[in-house]
């Protein structure tokens, strides 16, 4: 599976995609810009790696800045919020089912397609 | 963490290095370099995800050839025999405590540091 191609087949931000499952965890990318909302994941640790782009996870003590070939596992339970002034391209990686926006909920929570 | 910034700290092939944990999961990296063995993981799907150089995943039934970018996802119960001509440079993601060659040993059974 190519990435890149996988990344052709969506445009919007803050939807991911899921494109494999690794056991009950699932791959998905993720196109990035803008502001999300900050929210917690109190059940899981979440895996950013970047593929394109800047990407600034903001933590509530310091901000985690990532390009491309760089990765951050965020600690469950850790508040966090995601930023990127120009589009990033993102894969994520956690158990399957678990919600964007965590438990801040909102317009921002996405239904994960299979692409 | 940058990626190859870790790479840059072994040299070895067939020696996958933990750079990661998420929850369970163990998120490791591996240059490879000519044949592997060919193993089975019983328990486990595993993932690779190419991020320099051609690898080549041999499947009983078929190659899987992956460049950077790529990723394959080979399901618990398959066998398999990575093999690159030229040095591939790979991410790796399990559950923690799955060894490298499966169920069939040998001298290339690595074991994992952390760098």
């Amino acid at each position: 599976m190519d990435l890149n191609a996988k990344f052709d087949l969506f445009a919007e931000h803050w939807s991911p995609k899921l494109v494999a499952h690794l056991n009950d965890y699932e791959v998905k990318l993720v196109r990035i810009k803008g502001d999300f909302v900050w929210h917690t994941h109190e059940e899981t640790d979440e895996l950013f790696l970047v593929l394109d782009g800047q990407l600034t996870i903001q933590l509530r003590d310091r901000d985690v800045i990532l390009g491309p070939g760089q990765l951050f596992v965020v600690p469950r339970g850790v508040e966090h919020c995601p930023r990127a002034d120009a589009e990033v391209k993102a894969l994520l990686l956690e158990p399957a089912g678990v919600v964007n926006t965590g438990d801040a909920g909102g317009d921002l929570t996405a239904v994960v397609e299979r692409i």
